[in-house]
Order: structure tokens, then sequence, then C-alpha cells
């Protein structure tokens, strides 16, 4: 039967106890636990905790996936296209797409290609839609100006994220999500600022969708 | 080869001649011409020109299909699920519907379900998922709390449309998005205030992309 | 004669030798001297000079209660019910039990219980409405979706108290907010976002005043 | 057993047609149908069909109260204060009144009292609080200060309602809201701009409340 | 010796009476009057009282130029790029067009072009860059996201207008004009949303002192 | 001849070694300095380097002024009432005293009297009001009542005076704020959130300019 | 005995009778009825209700004086200065100048001396301070620069009145607010925008008590 | 052939090893790195990394230069004026001036002249304009006024820069641009706040371009 969306744990507002004993309950329950935006000083507590786990922790979003022994991540067969805008929208897209590929997707990326240099875009565009993607996530902050031109040249859904990136009037991410929201292209849908983890919960949801009918085809 | 989005006529900051033209353009060139918010001084004008067409017009969200002579729509086997919070959401959430239905997809409706009373929810949701929905359009104004509601419950990706209705304070749809950007619940994207066509465009490639796979594979 | 609201010391904004000089003067006057959001470098001084005294700290929401030698906290029979979305709203929570035990309230709490798994809500509202609660405070963050939900399900009244619980736009408790003043639910009043006291205060009142008439009746 | 809040039709975003048909609903349901903000284009018509019905109808508010032959309102004992500042907060004020009279509850009113003439006020609230009321709502516009004066003159809840009353920056009700959520004073709580129906049904609930064990004392 | 810009009558909030003294003060001292913003009540009096002179009125801007007999509008030389995303931009495009083309500059027009569909942008573009103008203007309501388009292909200096066209959350040209404060491209200076006269007025400064240098060179 | 306002260095932004250049010159052209928000690594130096002036230093808003040997302030006659709200308005209501003193003003403080306990305010201020004060600063935070209480009840100018206390929505001084611009009450004029070095100004040059002729009278 | 502020009914907000009934009232009691922002359908009535009184009635700022037989304007001797930016300006100027004029002030009028075109200011300026003005005030909108300038040239206290004149961002006189209250200049306070009657009764206050002291000195 | 923008590496939110990388790519590439809002943390390892090459560093914008060896700054003959308010603004001017004048342009500075002393401003600006300048650079924060004044006083474009000093409501320079945006004065545009490098570039691109033309001249 077709499974949802993983449990994740927000890690910001939380002690290390309640991360600890949210973990614990995960692992007994499911195999897994995601632990996103890991306070800074439960980090070591944490992995010294769960030494004897497998672990995967991406240092730039703060995002830390531990294995049960015996847990095999399934592979659906989801195809997940990853475009962000600039360097300092790598944690958010990084985020995502580790969420993506807890679900089983694959997600191919493809980073730094902003709307000041239209040209660095087109190429890996094209081979990304040549890949028969299901659904791509664009991550901007700034002028959010990227998703819109990538909904205009696709065919497949859009999930725009904008990030907190920018200062200034419409900065930490408003003037991109606002841009977003009022974009001319058709099928681009949004998430909020800096939401990594609502953005590949949906596109993981999307293309395991495709891929389950894919799937059941064969 | 894989279809994308109707192109749609935004007939609001229109004047009658450029709709005009516009439709005709779009009738010789794909044999449809669809226009959202009609202006109410162009609605008779464009009746007229266009009387020997077949036509399909909704009052309450004044939209409005021309189709040329001999013009079939063909039916993709995408399945949107379509729920409504309250009476006034109805014209956002039907113009959704029209453009889901243009792009081939059979929309199944569930009207005036609020949170003010979730009993009147559950029984038709699941008879809902049962029909193995490719994804769920939730349209809501005032509170904006049914999509979250909706998401939580689901296992298909939401798309959440905010509406303008509502007074005061976070009034015409502004607390309904931000509730929705905010949601606790996996697998939630939004549009914008309104944004009916976009919604229905986005939901109806997700569906479509589907039923592609789904169809392909018979 | 019937009893107002307690005077409680904004810690937050004043230094240590004005909350010991004001809780001092609470302490002759009245018996007890409630402190809120006590400052990180107030506390042991606090501890220290009033080392003698009963004292009850509840460190989530860093409120504190001092209690003159001899003073009895009297029990009104008021019932108020307190429900939590999440983990993150719990000191905001804690913050109004208090004041409204101090106000001699019998509170009974249900916490965890957020939108996105509304089944787990349905049987503890149940058992707190067979208590013939007189009050209900609803805290919850982000979405605050959830005082909307539970205001369409009881039959008594409801305080939602948003929490700064989110992050994005509409985050730090500001679509909570807007969604509860929104509400399409019947019988939700609101107070500001984190004024756990508030809410406690407006709650206690209404549970004693329907308690004096109970108590006086028999 | 105890009843909550009567529904009520949101005239505003509704046709004529929807209109006549929830109120013949309510009619055959409850004995009674309340309509507010009735649309100036459904007056006469919604006057037309139910003339032969028993009707109430405020004309600054646009609200109705439809009753079907026999019906009778029941008298509950629940005693609600109501306190406005200004002429033009009135229709706000009496939409609140005939919802808490439609509840049972008895209120009284005292009008305009605003805070540029203290010395007007202090009088009407003392022999308000001599008849031991249960509830104050106070329905002030532009700065929003009535509230907050009377919760700290007064024993009881007090449920503030800003109006929309004023121009310029914080205008159309928003600085009264604000001022009102950041009150210095204990025991006050917030609807809407304008939300008089919402302040009528929580003050009925709460009076309803402590007049249901007032009542069943004797 | 070099001239700076013409004096505008802003229309919108004055009185016929007023305009036609103002402009009768400019057609005496100056030669031409420009009216932008024309009140429709006020365009048959204008027409009227000036019969006897040239005008030049653009419809779709309500901007109106009156020149006095024997005025000869001079050519600086000056080039102005002016690019707009939709229809609906025209009227601000044109008002720009008609204030620079006023100032003597040779204004050079690219409608229609929105991110939606960059492949119809780029010809025109090489085009126009090829002409060797002076200042670009770029016209976009809406996701504002062609001015951070054009400014990332363009080697001039570019001015971009937000225009009030789009609704919901960052509509009337809310998106736009902060998606433009945020860019990531080089270049990109803006003025407010609508402000044509505003644009038009700087791009002409920029490209008359370009052409001054110019035109003193041979 | 009538004097204006003293020029006052503002600390907050500046380094240590701009602090100090601009003291000097100001101590060398009028034998006096005024800083505000001196910073808290730029204190220790200044008081060294002028170790040998008179010097006033107000902790909680952090001014200090310096006087050059043999400068002595002169009394101007001039009247000003100083009422703040709560303990934590303090410092801004002090800074404001300064700069009034520091023109030469006579400054009568009532402070701690918040709308929350309006009987402890109606003796002080009737005493104020018969000592014949020329103009009255009112500092409040949080729901910024206050002053318009105060004008309400008095004959003479009133300054009000928000100050960025209180959190939530409408914290950090935008409710108090707000509710002032909005006031019901004759004769309220503002300044900025925290302005304490503008209102002081102001008050003393309404003051100074009453006294000036009451002086020139005797 | 000093006399403080006259009572100014708010027309905007009420009916044509109760304007009236108001008007009677002040005109039974004080002799005079001040009237600001009369509705357009009241003022036919108004005008033959009252046709037998001496009147004052300012179009642009639809302000009304109506004065009781033998009533007699006393004159203070304070003078207050305006100042204008532009044309747009005038009604609320004119407002602000009625009621300082009806509180028995001199006011004395500069026009039209926008920021734009600084070299027109210098002349009228100093030959107003050369009157020796108690108090001016500022009426400006878009960029509300005006009082700045105004405060920083002038010994005297200055009251910013910022206009709803301006579109787009920060347009109906938000900006002009926003300048005035972030002003650098010495001696600005602000009332809310379009808010002539608090403009003017504030600058009546301040004249006459100068003016008293003054009249009382000879 | 005409030369555009430098390309800046934004330093605020990368980490060391991205700022040496990117520093590395452009100094082989184009001989010279520009690197804007360095981190703290990064200055000293980006220092000594770079040691060999000679820099150019300011402490007040943490903008640094890195030249490879035997590159030589060209010199195109664009002269660019800059104008700033206060002490506060100097860093946000030094980064537009250090911008320009790697783009080859003479910077003329003249700093410390704000609205509140505007004498201080007339003799500089004159001198500035007869150097015949070709766009001037105004840089201020707090009321945001000086641009208008300026533009108003010039012939040549105006480029206006906020910045982010001022407190309290329109602070951090919301009032500023807001200001800017609604000016009065004709050839105004502006960029986001503190956006000094846009600010630069802008500048450089227009003098640039008149350089490029005066120098092809002779
Ligand atoms: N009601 C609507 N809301 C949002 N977008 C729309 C609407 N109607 C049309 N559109 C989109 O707007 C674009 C058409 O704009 P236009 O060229 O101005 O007709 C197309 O991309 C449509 O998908
Ligand atoms: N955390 C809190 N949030 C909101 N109000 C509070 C809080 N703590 C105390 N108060 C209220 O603030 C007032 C005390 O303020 P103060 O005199 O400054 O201590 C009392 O009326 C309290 O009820
Ligand atoms: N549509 C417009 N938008 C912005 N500024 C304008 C517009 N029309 C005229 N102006 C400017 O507004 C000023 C004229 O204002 P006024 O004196 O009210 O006619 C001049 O500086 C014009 O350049
Ligand atoms: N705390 C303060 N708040 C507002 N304005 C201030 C403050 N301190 C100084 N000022 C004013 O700011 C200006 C001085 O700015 P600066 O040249 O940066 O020292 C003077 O006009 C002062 O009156
Ligand atoms: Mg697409
Ligand atoms: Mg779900
Ligand atoms: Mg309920
Ligand atoms: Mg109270
Ligand atoms: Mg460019
Ligand atoms: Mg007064
Ligand atoms: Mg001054
Ligand atoms: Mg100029």
């Amino acid at each position: 039967r077709r499974k949802g969306a993983p449990e994740v744990i927000f890690g910001e507002t939380k002690t290390t106890e309640q991360i600890l004993a949210m973990a614990q309950g995960l692992l007994a329950g499911t195999g897994r636990a995601i632990i996103s935006r890991m306070p800074a000083q439960s980090l070591e507590m944490v992995k010294e905790v769960f030494a004897q786990y497998e672990m995967r922790y991406q240092e730039a979003s703060r995002m830390m996936v531990i294995y049960a022994p015996g847990y095999t991540r399934r592979s659906t067969g989801g195809r997940v296209g990853l475009i962000s805008a600039g360097t300092s929208d790598i944690p958010v897209a990084e985020e995502a797409a580790m969420i993506a590929e807890e679900m089983g997707c694959k997600v191919t990326r493809i980073f730094d290609v902003g709307v000041a240099g239209l040209h660095r875009l087109i190429e890996p565009l094209r081979s990304l839609l040549e890949e028969d993607i299901d659904v791509i996530l664009v991550v901007a902050g700034m002028d959010g100006a990227l998703p819109s031109v990538i909904a205009g040249l696709s065919p497949v859904p859009v999930i725009g994220v904008p990030t907190s990136v920018g200062y200034g009037m419409g900065g930490k991410g408003v003037a991109a999500l606002l841009s977003m929201l009022q974009t001319c292209a058709p099928g681009l849908a949004v998430v909020n600022i800096d939401n990594g983890v609502g953005a590949g919960i949906t596109a993981g949801m999307i293309a395991n969708r495709v891929a389950h009918t894919r799937g059941s085809r064969s």
C-alpha cells in the first residue's frame, strides 16, 4: 500500500532530552529517526547516545538521519529535480533533498544557476527534463525570480522554496516568497520560507505517486 | 508526448478588444480559448462574437471556455479531489475545477465542510481517498485551517488555495494564506489568495503525470 | 466578596533590585508574589533572598511563585481545561496553568495534540467535556488551527493563546494569532502571542465566576 | 443539557437565493434564523418571503432575526454588560447585543463613554458592576483604550471588540485591536475587528454558563 | 547648457480649475504643458479650452501633452529601450515613453515578453542592445522577475518600474517592487509602483547626458 | 534672543573615536556635550578622557552630559510635566527629562501610573496641573492608552512618547504608537518609539517659549 | 481661566440626524458648532436647518462652523505658522487653520513650497520667523521631507501633518508619516495622516499658552 | 568594447572556504576579486592566503579588493558624485564608492550634510555640479529626505541609497526607502536599504556610458 510522509523531529525548539526521547520512539517504531535543525548544543549528545547506529548528517542544514540496525531504505523510483539559485540556498536545498531521498526518491541536483546568468541554466535544465523527472523543486532567495523562469520552461509541476537570503526591504525571503506567489508562469506552488522539509515531503509525495503507478505497471 | 498547461486569458485587466483578439488567436491555434475573470462589461460582446461556438460559462467565477467546432476535450484519467470550506469559497473552487477538467482530469467535489463542523468532513474524505485520488485541492478563507486538517488525514499531496473571504485583521485571505504556509501537517503546498487558475493547473499537472504513467501501463 | 486577578510581576524588563522590591511588597501585602519571565541573571539572587519561603518554580516558563509563611492557596472549584498543540507550546501553557491554579482553579491538561493528528484529540477532548469544564484554553503556534477545531467541537467558551513558534512568513505566532482572529468557529476569543499570563487570568476569572455561583449554591 | 451558540448566516458574501435557502433550513430545524450583514440588495426579498413571520431587524448593523410561528426565546438569566466608546461603534455593539439576547441573556448598555471624557464613565460603570454582571463587552475603535481602562476597574472578564473606526496609520481598527492585545490590564480577551457576532457569542456562552449554575441552584 | 526634467502636472488630485491654471502657466512659460493621470471629469474641459492647440493624448495612461503654437520638440539623440511584461503593463510603459520622448529621446519598445516565455525575449533584446541603447526601462507587475532577467543579460543601466498588476498577497505591485529591490542582477535601480513619469524622467536624464556628450562630439 | 535646541550626539551608531571628537568639538564650542545611547564599550574611555570635567550620567538611559569648566546651566522657568506608565518606561522618560533640564526647564515627574490603575493617577495629575505646567510628556509602552487618558483630562498640550515595551503582535512600541496616533482626545502629538531625546527637545521648546514670554513680563 | 480645545463633531461616520442633534447641543451649550468631514449627503440638510445662523464653510476640507446669534470669536493673540508642500495638501492644511482660528489664533499661511524647489521656501520662511510665530504646522504628503527641512531651519516647535497624497509603496501618507517620525531635525512632533483637526488643536493650545502669558503681561 | 559590471562576492552568507574558492576563481579569470561584507571570522584567513597580493580593505564596510600581480585598474573618466547625510551612513557610502572606483570612475565625496542643516549642503553641492558630474549617489538613513532635496536642486540623475540607520517605526531604513520612493523631485531612482554595491554598479554604469562617449570623442 502507498506510503505517506515520514515523521520529522523539528529540533530547533526542543531540549536535548526531548530530541533523544522522540528519536528513540521513532527508531523503535519505524527503524529511522529524522531530526531537522539540530540545535548546536544537542549535536554531540545525540551523536554519543546513538554512536552504535548508522547515521547521516548534513552540516549546512543541521539535519540528521539515524537508522536502526537492519534498516534498509527502500527505493521507490520517484524522480525529483532540485535546482537552487545561489550558494547560500544550498542548506535549504539539501534539507529538501535528504527528505525526498529518505522517501525513496532519486534527486538530481542543479546548483548555483541564478537569473543573473540565465545562459548557465538552459543546458542543465534541458538534460534534467530529458531524464523525465516527476517534479522540480526550485530553491531561491533574494528576488525569487528563478522558480517563475523554470516553471515557464518546464512541463512538470514546480514547487518553489523561498530562502531567507537577502537584506533590506523584502529581505529574509519575503520578496522571494511574494514573487513566487505572484508568478506569471503556470504550475508553480510554494511552501514557506526556508521550509526545505515541507518542500521535500510534497515533492516526495508527488514523485512517489507517479512512481507507484509506474512501478506497479511493470 | 506529455502535455503541460493550457494558456488562460486573464480577463480582469483587459479591454474587450484585447480579450476578443487573444481568444481568436487561441481558438485558431489550439481549438479552445479559456478566459478567467471575464469583466462584466465584456461578457455580452464575447458571447455575441462567439455565438456560433460551443461554450461553457461559470457565473460565480466569471470563467468561460469557448470551443472551436470539432474540438474534443481529451480525458486523461487524472483524478483531482476538490474540497471547499464554505459557500463563499465556491467561485474560486469552481475556477480551479474548470481548469483541471479542461486539462482532462476528473474532479470530485466536496463542498461546505469547514473546521467548525469536522464531523461532516470525515465520511466524504474517506470515500474520496478510496477513489484513489491523485491530488487534493483544498479551498478555504478566514482561518484557513481546513487544508492543514485535510493534509494531516491524507496520504496524497494537498494544494491549499486561500480565498479572500474574511474581514478585520488577517482578512481578505491573509490569515488563511499564512496559516497554510505555517502548516503543521506534511505535504501541503499553496498558491496565492483566490488563485483558482494556478491551483487547477498545478493539480492538473500532478494528476496528469500520474495518469500518463497509469495510462501507458495498460 | 468576589475576587479578581492576582498582581503578577513581569520580570523580563526589570532589574533584580526592582523584582526583589516588588516581590517583598506583594508578600507583605497579600502573602504571595508571582513573577513571570524571570530574567536568567536574577534567578539565583531571588532564590537566595527568599530561601526561607515556600516556592514554586516552573523552568520552561521561568515563572515563580513565592509564598509567605502561613499562606494557604484557596480552592475555588473553578475548572479550566488546557489543551496545547506541540511540545514547544508547553512553556506558555504552563504559564497559563500556574496563574489559573494560583487563582484557585483546577486545571486539566491535554498536551501534544496538533491538527496534524486529529484522531489523537477526539478521545481526550470528550473526557474533558465530560468533566463539565467551565472554559478551555487552547495554546498553539504555527498554523494556529487547533483552537478553531476545539471551539467547533465544544459548547464552552474557548480562549486561544497563540505562541511564537514557527518561522518564515507568518512565523513567531503571527499566523497563529491571525488564524484565531479569523476563526469560523463560535465562541473563541484570544489573547496576544505568548501571553500565558493574560490567558490564565481570563480563564481564571471565567471559571471562578461560575464556581462562585456553583459554590454558593450548596 | 447546556446549550452552545446559535448558528448565524453571514450575509455579506451570499446571494439572496443562498440566504433564503439557509434561513428556511434554520427555521425548519430550530424555529429561528439569524442573518448578519444582510446585503442591501437582499433585504426586500427576504422581508417579502418571510412576511408572515415575526421579525427583528437592526438597521445600523443590518442584522435580522426571523422567528417561526410559536417560537419563544428562552430567558437564561445570563447578564452581559455592553459598553461602547463612540456613536460610530453602535452598529457593532448592537450586533453583539442582539446575539447575546438571542442566546437568552439580559444585556445592559452603556453607550458613548470614550477615554477622552473618563468622568462620564465612572458612575455608569459602578452601577453596572452593582448589577452583578457576568461579563463585559467593550466596543471601541480609534485608540482602543477603553477596554484596558474598563478591565483595570472591573473584577469580571472583559471581551474587547475593536471597530473599524479611524483613518490614517492604525486606522480601520488596527490600532484598536493591537492596543487591546497589548493591554496592561488583567482579564481582557479580544475578538477581531467589527466581529460583533463572535463577541456576542463568547459573552453569551460565559454568561449562560454562570446563569446555568445560578439557575440550577434555586 | 544641458537641460533637466520637464515639469509635469499630476492631475489625479487636482480640480479642473487647478489643472487649467497650471497648464496655462506652463504653456506661457515653456511652450508646453504635460498632464499625467488626467481625471476623467476634467478631460473634456481641458480639450475644449485648448482646442486651438496641438495635443497628444494617450488614452491608456490618461496622459496629455499640449503644445503652444510654434513649439518644436527638440531631438537630443538619447536612446531609451522600453520593455514591458504583459498587456496590463502598457499604460505605465506608455506614460514613461511619452515623458522620455518629450525630453527628446528616441524610445524603442518591446512589449509583451514575460518571464513565462523567455524564448520570446531573447531575439528582440539582442537587437535592442545592438542599437547601442543608453538605458533600459523594464515595466512589470505580478512577480516582477523580468527586470532582473534583463539586467542580467544587458551591459547598460536598467530602471525597473513595478506596476500595480496582480492580486492576493504581494499584489498591486508590492511583490514586483520588492523582487526588483532584492535583485541578484547588477545594475538595476527602481522607481515606485506605477511611477511611469519618474521612470521616464530618470531614463531621459541618463540618455540625454550620454547624448549630450555624443552630440557635442561631432 | 530666544534659543533653540542643544545638539545631541547619538552614540549608538558611533565609534569611541567619533564620540570623543564630537564631544570635544561641542565642549569647545558651547561648553557642554550631550551624548545619548552611549555604547557600553565607549563608556569607560569617555569617562577617562573627560575625567577632569563635571559630568552627569544616567545609567538606565545611557545618557551623559559633560560640562566644560565654568559652564553654568541657565534656568529658563519653563515647566514640563513628565508622566510614565510603568517601571520599564523610566529610561526613556529620564532621557527626555535630562534634555528638557539641559534646556533650562523644571521637570516634574509622575512615574508608575498605568491605565490598569487609574485611581492612582487622578491625584498626582491634579497637583501637576495646579503647578500651571506648560506641556506634559506622557511615556508609555504596551497598549499606549495613558497619553489619551491624560490628554482627555488636561488643558495643556501633551506629547506622547511610545516605548518599545511589550511583546507579541503590536509589541516593541508599535501598538502604543498607533494607539496614540489614533487618539480620541484633543491636543496630543507624538514622537517615534523610544525617542526620549526628540520628546524632550519638543517639550523644552514649547515650555521655553512660554517661559520666555513669562520671563520678559516681569 | 485658560481654555482648552473646542469640541469638534467628526461628520464622516455619522448620520445627518446625529450631526444635527450634536450641533444643536453644542450651539445651545457653547454658542458654536464645528463639524469636520461633513458627509456630502448631509450638507444641504445642515445648511437648511441652520439657515438663520452665521456659518463658515470650507469646501476643500468639508469643514463647517456654525455660530449662534450673538456669538463672538475671541482673539487670543496666539500666532500659528502654516506651511504646506503641494496643492493637494491644502484641504488638510485649511482644516488645521480653521481650528486654530476658531481657538482665537492668527494663522499665517505659506502654501505650495515643496522640497523639490527649496529656493521658493527660504524667503517666506524667513519672514514667518520674523513675525515671532509661536509654533509651525507643516503639512506634506508623498516623501514628507518638508517638515524635517523646516524644523532644521526654525527655532520654534514644529508639528508635522502627513497627508494621504501619493500612490504605490508608502503611499496614502505612510512614507510621509514615517519620514517625519524618523526626522533628523530637532523639535518635530507629529499627528496622524490627514489629521488636520488634531494638528490645529495642538498648535492652538501651544500658541494660546504662549499668548496667555504674553497677554497677561501687559 | 563597452564593459559592464564587475562580479562581487557577497561574503555575508558564505563560509571561508567558499569565499577563498570564489576569490581564487575571479583572480585567475579577471585578475581581481571584490568581496563585500567580509565575515569577521573569515578576514584573517583571507588576508593570509592572499598575503602576496596587493589588497585594498575598507574597515567600516568590510569590503576587500584583491589584485593579481600585474593587474592595473583602468580609468574610464566616469564622474560620480557621492553625498551622505550622517556619520553612520559612511560605511554604505564607502561600499558604493569602492565599487564605482573599481569600475574606473572618479568619485567626489561630500559627507555629513543632513537636511537638519541645509546651509552646510548648498556650497559643496554647487561645486560638485560645477565639476560636470555624471550621476549623484545620495546615501541617507532615518528620514531619507536628503536625496529628494538633492534631486530637486540637480540636473543630473540621482540614485538614492537608504541606510538601515534609525530606530522605532520606519527604522532600519524603511522610512528612508519609502520616502525616496515617494519623492516629489524629478530624476530619483533607488536601490534597496544598505545596498551600496548595487548603487555603485548602477552609478558606475551610467557614468561609464557617458565617459565612453566622452572618451571616444577626443
Ligand atoms: N485568474 C487568474 N489568476 C492567476 N493567473 C491567471 C488567471 N487567469 C489567467 N492566468 C494566467 O495568467 C497568464 C495570462 O496572462 P495574460 O497574458 O495577461 O492573459 C497565463 O499564464 C495564465 O495561466
Ligand atoms: N508574562 C506576562 N505577560 C503579560 N502580562 C504580564 C506578564 N507578567 C505580568 N504581566 C502583567 O503585567 C502587569 C505587571 O506589570 P509590572 O507592573 O511591569 O510588573 C500585571 O498587570 C500583570 O498581570
Ligand atoms: N504620474 C506621476 N507620478 C509621479 N510623479 C508625478 C506624476 N505626475 C507628475 N509628477 C511629478 O509631481 C510633481 C508635480 O506635482 P504637482 O505640483 O502636484 O503637479 C512634479 O515634480 C512631477 O514631476
Ligand atoms: N537618542 C536619540 N534619538 C533620536 N534622535 C537623537 C538621539 N540622540 C541624538 N539625536 C539627534 O540626532 C542628531 C545627531 O545625530 P549625529 O550627527 O549622528 O550625532 C541630532 O539632531 C540629535 O538631536
Ligand atoms: Mg511550467
Ligand atoms: Mg498528508
Ligand atoms: Mg464551540
Ligand atoms: Mg479587571
Ligand atoms: Mg546588467
Ligand atoms: Mg487635553
Ligand atoms: Mg528646529
Ligand atoms: Mg533633479
